[in-house]
């Protein structure tokens, strides 16, 4: 939640000219993305009439070379009517620049505001946009393997080690070398692949309403089971501030979805694991960052523990965190 | 440098239906501000045409009981034709209100982008943007004392304490406690005073080309000395990043303000012994903050020996930091 790189007024307007936007008008520096610095920038626009681009540069935990897959996958995605910010070409047409050694691309600005609390008829709009992004990104050419899978969270946790994550919580270690342990044993190996978002948390959605204005934030896209994606859109939406389960919200997410992309038999079966999956990504992830943010660090740490109590609902519910019906 | 709170989207939606501003469009929270979290909030306008705002959350440093002099001064000086934001009121004509606690500000977003390295045209516009302020306040009823005039530069200085400020650099005890013996005896008693900034930073002007577009923060505003706020001015614009002083800046900085508000003989005179008040009083802050900001915290901490310096080149030069003429 930072910009950690400052940008001058003439490093600005020389960047913002070799792209055919107009005049630079005001920069703001915003406070998200953890692995890049962003700016909202306004412009005069091509025709005079203002416009508004995400500038964002790349600082790290991103490699250059995954760029053209995320920026290609934005225009992909946006041509075919998917409501994701396309990436904006230079002059030669480039889709990112480097600035003082760091890759820079200019994004669409899109308006909306991320939901802290869902509505079913919000949850069910997500679900629609993520089978959307599933079905326009059939053919999109670009792959990228999942650094963030299974591998990654062993790697993770034993970076962790039993002490610092009993550090976290006593019940923690035993919790996540069981599963550690019961995952690599039962992760689905045929179920159907696309390119996934991998992270839609509340966050990375804007909403205007009901109605879906913006997907963003695609920098841990990657080829993956799809059903998975829709197993960490559940994890991510269906739970509230105390824990509790929201299954109104998981209906309406996993009817909007099959609303667009039924799901086959084998990947309803697999929606259990798959969430634990999704749930024990992120209890890795948070765990590894928890123990390695100095203190004092103005970044907030998000509890790893949130997401081990959503692994044990899933451990413990099985498909009934699928299903409709009382809660 | 960071957004402190979380507001979600229902406490911002109901916030906002508190002003005649139309619908919630859009959010970012904006890495702007130490003392306060700031966000860029689009709305579809009274009219409908799209309007945008800052809002503020007042967080720290700042009392609750100074907003009605820092806002009230705003529309003052908007009214008055000066490049400041105004105040957005709410319906029933509050100048902020209170969420969780806090207060918060709607205020008018204005275009322009700040500028690291002034030419000499742009100097001479904030020159004269200033003037404009000091004479547009002149009949302002509000009266705030400055919480940063010299008892407080002795008081932060002398909690570094002279171990803490020979950590920063050796040769800062020796220095800081000459020029507060030195301010203490030589401060001026009989200078006009009036509403100041006393903080005009490049940060704190937004430009557009040559033109002042905005002039903002007005969070340490208050009734000093007029042409301390000049000196305040000069010491933060006049020097290149490796320290250099850079005369045309001085001049044309000098000119623009004296174009609109002429200084007096005894205010010119005094310059110099401002500006070592200024440098001191920034050496004084930042020092400060040095010592009292966690290792590790993602705050950039700004160095307090680029003030030192400056404050040397003041003692060294005295009015002839301020003439016209060669370096």
């Amino acid at each position: 939640m930072a910009v950690y790189t400052h940008l001058s007024a003439d490093d600005l307007a020389a960047l913002i000219g070799e792209y055919d936007v107009g005049e630079l008008v005001s920069v703001k520096g915003i406070a998200e993305g953890v692995s890049n610095s962003n700016w909202l920038v306004e412009t005069t626009g091509h025709d005079g009439s203002g416009e508004r681009f995400i500038l964002t540069m790349y600082e790290r935990r991103i490699e250059t070379s995954d760029l053209p897959f995320f920026l290609g996958l934005l225009d992909h995605l946006s041509v075919r009517g998917c409501p994701v910010p396309r990436t904006i070409h230079d002059r030669q047409g480039a889709a990112y620049r480097t600035v003082g050694g760091k890759a820079v691309a200019l994004i669409e600005f899109l308006p909306g505001v991320s939901i802290d609390t869902p509505r079913p008829a919000q949850a069910r709009a997500v679900g629609e946009a993520l089978a959307g992004i599933h079905l326009a990104a059939a053919d999109f050419p670009g792959r990228r393997a999942n650094a963030m899978g299974l591998a990654a969270w062993r790697s993770l946790l034993g970076d962790c080690g039993e002490a610092g994550l009993a550090e976290i919580d006593p019940a923690l270690p035993a919790l996540v070398a069981a599963e550690l342990e019961f995952l690599w044993a039962n992760w689905p190996a045929d179920l159907p692949q696309s390119v996934i978002h991998a992270d839609l948390f509340p966050d990375n959605v804007l909403m205007l309403g009901n109605r879906v204005s913006g997907l963003i934030d695609f920098y841990f896209a990657c080829t993956d089971i799809t059903a998975y994606d829709l197993a960490v859109t559940h994890a991510a939406w269906c739970f509230a501030a105390d824990g509790t389960f929201r299954r109104p919200i998981s209906e309406a997410l996993i009817a909007g979805y099959e609303s667009r992309r039924p799901l086959s038999a084998s990947e309803r079966e697999a929606l259990p694991v798959l969430a634990r999956g999704a749930a024990l990504r992120f209890v890795a992830s948070r765990a590894y960052d928890w123990l390695h943010t100095p203190p004092g660090a103005l970044v907030t740490r998000k509890d790893p523990m949130q997401f081990a109590r959503r692994l044990e609902f899933y451990a413990a519910m099985g498909a009934g965190a699928f299903s409709a019906g009382a809660a």
